[in-house]
């Protein structure tokens, strides 16, 4: 069997999923991101079990995606709030849910729609378009080493650097 | 403890996420994104255990992602290709990588960069542009019962609607 090279899973990609793959982690974005930031909050939106709850809210904090803020008008409660990381994840979030509404959806369709608030028009979909405004497909890309690249990753794909 | 009500367990970026937020699948998305289809060069590109990988591919064409299609070439070979399903999964990929890249990346920051192939630019991050040009934030959104709403979310997010 080939031993793994876990410097190939330095993939920012993966990691994004060691976080946000998790059920209930991507659960607690969704209500972020619909405006809930107490801790009962998410636990009615979710009926998820307090310990439970605890548990994810610490893993967003130490992971720098919620912060943990005290509420004014309570002593001793706390407000979990979207950091500037939080908030930068929304359209990666919409993207998914796009995706999922498209493909992983029941035959009703999905179960709620995103308007812009000030037009009332459906959002739309993250899109990817490329400088002369074609939709670019995964073809339509080279990889190239990053500025992190070790060995493994220039000999793969510096060729096309040339 | 409140009972968990599965059917708000719909969401279907909960689903995308039971499917893609495994490790291994975002690697196997990632390396059919580059152009792999064959099982060694699965295997080659990640140091994955033969059936760990048997299991991930049979997930992701149980799923309509991949399609096992017989190589012309080879008698019992099989190449792995992205459905329709799994190249719409591009945008969802790229928003991810940006988002993995900007705060998720070591210190020396992406391992790999994105250019467009007939241009050489950097692939722009997936963006979330109203009507009217402005950039999306989530303040921006309201969420309206889709078509699949059950009565906690027509309650919840009904008033909206008015």
């Amino acid at each position: 069997m080939p031993r793994t090279d876990f410097s190939r899973m330095r993939c920012p990609v993966a990691r994004t999923m060691e976080v946000m793959g998790e059920r209930w982690v991507i659960l607690l974005m969704r209500e972020a991101f619909y405006g809930v930031t107490r801790f009962d909050g998410f636990q009615r939106a979710l009926g998820i079990a307090p310990n439970i709850l605890s548990a994810r809210l610490r893993k967003l904090v130490q992971y720098g995606i919620f912060a943990r803020v005290p509420t004014s008008a309570h002593r001793g409660r706390y407000d979990y709030r979207l950091t500037d990381k939080g908030r930068d994840f929304f359209p990666a979030y919409v993207a998914l849910k796009c995706w999922g509404d498209r493909w992983m959806a029941g035959p009703k369709g999905p179960l709620v729609l995103f308007r812009e608030k000030h037009t009332g028009v459906a959002l739309p979909p993250p899109s990817l378009v490329s400088s002369t405004g074609r939709r670019i497909e995964p073809e339509d890309v080279d990889v190239v080493p990053g500025p992190a690249a070790n060995s493994f990753i220039r000999r793969r794909f510096g060729q096309r650097e040339a």
